[in-house]
């Protein structure tokens, strides 16, 4: 299907053949395959996988498999061909040299950003795969609050949130970040062996499940927050939340980020990233979701909505959750996001 | 130094400048630092890191850090540039056809090979991260042997060694292999769900310390042998020792390989990959440890000897340990290589 999908559009661009490389994640996108060697060859009729070793006999709907012929520059050798698309933020020199001795009269055409728009609008599969992972996601989160307080350091969070999501069968979307106290100040704190003193606690991970993966942000507070840590807390919630409900069929993405930081007023200087970003078999993907951004919430696309707010040398907020719109607006990441307080000794 | 040795290069082959990628572990060498977007810049004389960020104001010897300008690629033009070094295989064309408009009249160079060469040789804090992540990587093997009978599944037996790796401070250099029974003849299986049964249990993995990796093989004996399945075991791993002794400077890698393959006699077509590859900050890299290979054992060279058999449907088998040559053979895997034979219920 999602084949099909480019295919239909190579026969309107005039497009005869598209090549995708083993490191480039629209490989894995039509054949769910990972190959650590090969490329993928589309047609605007067919498609080939071409590997150097077919151990375990590799079987892909509506794609042969094929043994990578060591000569194969000159066996594919083909003057014929006039317009070859390729991905070229995920295809080396090595390798286009190649396609460029394979093809001389072609010209070479980016398709990156076809692809990118290929993979907003989700499928069933995908959108089960995506609703598990942020299941497996959700769980730790919950397993992490009855244990939390065993726990000395970030790294040993990170290590339990990592474990919980890991013996769910899932792999990490991304390293987990763990900052604590004045560590959440930096929006991707690199998880320390920092003991976990009074103050915020920000977490931000997600599981990867089937290759598809979850995005979620969560705040703690270790001690008892002042009133103005709750108000700060309360009042990014409350936006998050406003902003999560304006979602809707056609919407642009841009004024979603623009509703948040008029909601920030004077302390939108403080909101450093943009609001969300699509979510997919990569952890950024399309749609873009931050000021000037022209793409639109479309039936089927999955993606975050994380305001935050970041206060250098004090403290910072990020409250994130991975959202799918199909139709309706579904949090599909459902941990509790009333601030959890947390006894310290 | 690294730094220097290259830019003595560069004046001899008259290259001005190269340029080097963020997803290129060769900048990480020059660098020891690992962006999550930029370029490095190597003069013949000086050096300088381009970033989007410079959160954390970054301080490198001998290598200025300088803001990415978004309008790099007017600011750098240059019609000047005449040789540009670059490393094929890890340039995308995006990044590739900027650098042609910023030096339209350069011929571009691939310097991959030379940059493999120069990493060969290992210096004396490369040497020490590489002994101490074999260290951390012992030290999981010699804890699995005391839980393993508490463990029951593959991915089991792998969620313990790497969390004994990480809590000494390390990442995985690569993600463990663990293969019992008849998965063990499958070279690189996926590590599985499967429950250990009897027969053996191969073991691949190792540490990254500080950036550079250990690679260790070892097989475990899960019930009793048969005498046929010890006598493969016990051969195999004199031969490993034998190619091991083998080692001195100036000795063509392929030798080595060849002394293995010989050995194994009408055997050696069970042993169906290279005998061994270089380590560093890629578990993969040079020298190349094949038939074939041209290259010699220098000084401070680090690399695996790892020799295996594989039977379809039986068993496999592989000793691999990671050596320094440093004018004497060291062996830096130091866990036992008596096959362990494991009781079970």
């Amino acid at each position: 299907m999602k084949l099909k999908l480019l295919q239909s559009y190579l026969r309107k661009e005039k497009i005869e053949v598209v090549f995708l490389t083993h490191y480039d994640t629209n490989l894995n996108y039509f054949t769910k395959f990972k190959p650590s060697y090969g490329f993928l060859r589309i047609n605007t009729k067919n498609a080939a996988l071409y590997l150097t070793s077919l151990d375990g006999n590799p079987k892909i709907e509506n794609i042969v498999v094929k043994k990578l012929d060591l000569n194969w520059v000159n066996k594919l050798k083909n003057s014929k061909i006039k317009r070859i698309g390729i991905n070229k933020s995920q295809i080396n020199v090595d390798f286009f040299e190649k396609l460029k001795k394979i093809y001389p009269k072609a010209k070479f055409v980016d398709i990156a950003e076809k692809l990118a728009k290929l993979r907003v609008i989700k499928d069933q599969i995908e959108i089960n795969n995506i609703r598990q992972a942020c299941k497996i996601t959700d769980n730790a989160f919950n397993e992490l609050l009855k244990s939390i307080s065993k726990l000395k350091t970030e790294s040993e969070v990170a290590s339990f949130l990592e474990s919980r999501m890991k013996e769910k069968g899932a792999e990490l979307a991304f390293p987990v970040t763990v900052a604590s106290g004045k560590n959440s100040a930096i929006p991707h704190h690199p998880t320390s062996n920092k003991k976990l003193g009074k103050g915020f606690l920000l977490l931000d991970f997600g599981a990867k499940y089937n290759g598809y993966c979850a995005d979620m942000s969560r705040m703690l507070y270790l001690g008892k927050p002042s009133s103005e840590e709750l108000k700060w807390y309360n009042s990014l919630l409350e936006i998050q939340e406003e902003a999560i409900k304006k979602i809707s069929e056609n919407k642009l993405f841009c004024e979603l980020d623009e509703f948040v930081r008029k909601s920030l007023g004077m302390n939108s200087s403080y909101f450093i990233h943009s609001l969300g970003h699509g979510v997919g078999l990569d952890i950024h993907e399309a749609p873009r979701i931050a000021p000037g951004s022209k793409e639109k919430v479309l039936k089927n696309c999955v993606f975050t909505i994380e305001p935050g707010v970041y206060f250098p040398g004090k403290f910072g907020l990020r409250i994130e959750d991975t959202v799918l719109f199909d139709g309706k607006v579904k949090v599909l990441t459902k941990s509790s996001k009333e601030l959890k307080i947390i006894k310290v000794r």
